[in-house]
């Protein structure tokens, strides 16, 4: 029988961590062996034997949580913003003295958003047009998401490699915002709804056809197969890795 | 037997001239007696012995054939666009002489989109939130599309007359146009896609539920089934009647 | 100012009456004077002061609840199943005797799946074709939904009283199931999928045009604006209403 | 300035060779140097200096028209039917024999649906639920489409690769057909709609989340741009290539 993976989940009591405590017990090839929340003694993880540590903290914390854990021979999975150029270049240093852990920071561990933007860079050099809806609550206070964004870049990065021209659009009259907004050269429209939690649409058309790449999140639990597949993987992927696509099986 | 319609198509060599001609010709319950194109005399329609005109011209035309029409009587479906308050007041006023005639002015014979405004209308005051995506081909020139503004603006006046406060929204950054635009109160978003031909979404969300009513038209011929329900009803529709709805038993 | 609606909610610790609890406390124009769970005595209504009755019990004990509120004056708003043929009869004579009461029995409180049903039907009869796909979590135990058959059922009458024949299929070669089932000649797929709530789509088709009406339910909370309507309606509907569709103001 | 690829379309006068002539016409580094119909002579081809050939004819004749072309040093793109096992067997000794020459034969050449087809298969194994809708036109005689029956079989493969059960499901009471057919363990539903060409929705569930890949065909155009991809492609590809994705940069 398989041993089970010793976790430790880091910021146990916020929203996200209550959810990873609960993944992690129903996990049948892990064992959580320790949940911290504010104030708690990062040497309990030794004490408790901690083999993986799942970072969900705050950015004040994350660096030195990290530290710690790859100090300690342990692999680590950060869901924790604020990791800049900076923190990075230090991580990687640390790691270089410390080779056999692994560290996978991701900013969204959301599997089926990662693919989504993955599928939509990888097919936007075949068509003419590519355009993107992200669609949110009404209390979200920015426009567009991030996570449409970076969709974006991804798209635009792939388009100019190919040498794919901007897409098509004979607009000469519009309202003030009709067309959406533009980054990098792909147009991003925000709708915001009631009732709604985080959705994305990217749309590619070509003569008579269009591919539609749609990715929904009703629930926070949808990050919890990631941050599972994350803890599985990160030991056999020593160093640092950005992005939970480092670790998926993309190659077609 | 019922007998049949004789139906006059004018403007028979436009795009939806000829689409109108297949189609009377193709209704068991129509004959088609003539079809005029540009040059011919309306004239032709009295020997042809004509019922029902189908004006498919231009804002230049469609007046005087109209009136002819009417003064013939005849009963008239009308797709041609041009008629401003002013041309309305003066063909109210020669069907009030004419009372047996019917004329129906329709700016938009796709049935399945004229039930879709009416319905988004209809349930917008039951939601907290509504926006609008409409999709067409990149050859168009105007965003919002007409029928977009027009749908925004029932939408708007629904919620009014209900008492139901704007859609929620907590933006408060975005990047220029991220938003859409704004009719009426009611956000309007344009997508430019090669391959589409003319789409509408309308959103309604609510906590924890969400309506959307889609109209997709893929094809001229779409119009088809308006223009030949049109023709069906105008004659026990004697007078003026704007917009196909009219003749819709929407009553629910 | 408007006085306050005097609320209790029957079955409030159910999943249901916990989510209406939190409804009506929230509305500012309702008071909740009562919250009662499995054997509080109804007679606690009657020192509360409750002027409307929120059921959500369970079949054994709806029909004596609802009994109670009308014989002591109050309205009622029911959302238990178990109200047959007999049950409806014997309430009929109840409210005939108590004129001044209003009984709704409501089968589905979201108003969007009311409205998408309602409009499904309305449009059927003016397009050759119609389906119904629905989408439920994978524990459903049953396909189709009850939601999808009687929108399938509605349909269906709706089509035969205007005369519009089946929707044309020329499938001669199929896999045993790929075309859905049969619902009075209304073709219904069932998805199941992990992750979703509730949704259904009808798709409505002529010739170049697709019409389409889809209903999300993300969570329970969406039940609770029809809930609250249903209060805010009963009072000025006395006697027997049967479906929420009752209330709404659907004509067009 | 590059020289212009010296393109033969066979099958000319059929509806999929009538749209490859004009697609061949319209592209800046093609010429189309000959297009023939039933009867015509391949001998044309020689005199006409044609180095590609594109392949749009009948089962009968399409393997003696791609063995001409070898033997002759072209390179042949193929959207015929009918090349069993042991045709492809032959083909690829002949090839073998004419090592400079490239064939492609591709079922489907609309780029966005090989897309979506690849795309859904990588992503199913990190999803505990899959279904496919497929959508098409009242005329189509086999239900599920030959499409989707491939993507079902990706899917089954790639879930079966990796060790992934089958798609949860809870039904114990369903209507005849109202879970879909069973294509290898995945659930493929077939809508048949009056207005609709050619569509297929690949669903992906799991916790909290949903991936769905769309892919739609409005028009024979939409083959065009896989065929251009094709001919371009072809002779960097020296040997037998099954499927357009060979072609496809789709390693991630």
């Amino acid at each position: 029988m398989t041993e089970q993976l010793a976790v430790a989940v880091l910021g146990a009591q916020g929203r996200m961590g209550i959810e990873a405590v609960k993944a992690v017990e129903a996990a049948a090839d892990m064992k959580l062996v320790a949940a911290l929340g504010r104030g708690d003694s990062l040497d309990t993880l030794l004490d408790a034997g901690a083999k993986y540590v799942v970072d969900l903290t705050v950015p004040d914390s994350t660096e030195a949580n990290v530290r710690f854990a790859v100090e300690h021979g342990m692999h680590a999975v950060v869901g924790t913003t604020g990791w800049d150029a900076e923190r990075l270049a230090a991580l990687r240093g640390l790691l270089a003295a410390n080779p056999e852990s692994g560290v996978l920071i991701a900013p969204n561990f959301a599997l089926g958003s990662v693919l989504a933007s993955a599928f939509a860079a990888k097919a936007s050099k075949y068509f003419e047009s590519v355009e993107i809806i992200e669609l949110h609550h009404p209390n979200k206070v920015d426009a567009p998401s991030g996570t449409a964004v970076r969709t974006a870049q991804l798209i635009a990065a792939a388009r100019e490699e190919a040498g794919v021209p901007a897409s098509p659009d004979a607009t000469n009259t519009a309202l003030d915002g009709a067309r959406g907004c533009d980054v990098d050269g792909v147009r991003v429209h925000s709708v915001r709804l009631r009732g709604l939690v985080a959705h994305q649409e990217v749309l590619l058309g070509g003569p008579g056809e269009q591919l539609t790449i749609r990715h929904d999140s009703f629930d926070r639990a949808s990050f919890m197969p990631g941050v599972l597949l994350g803890l599985r993987n990160v030991a056999s992927h020593p160093g640092l890795t950005v992005g939970l696509d480092g670790y998926l099986d993309l190659g077609l």
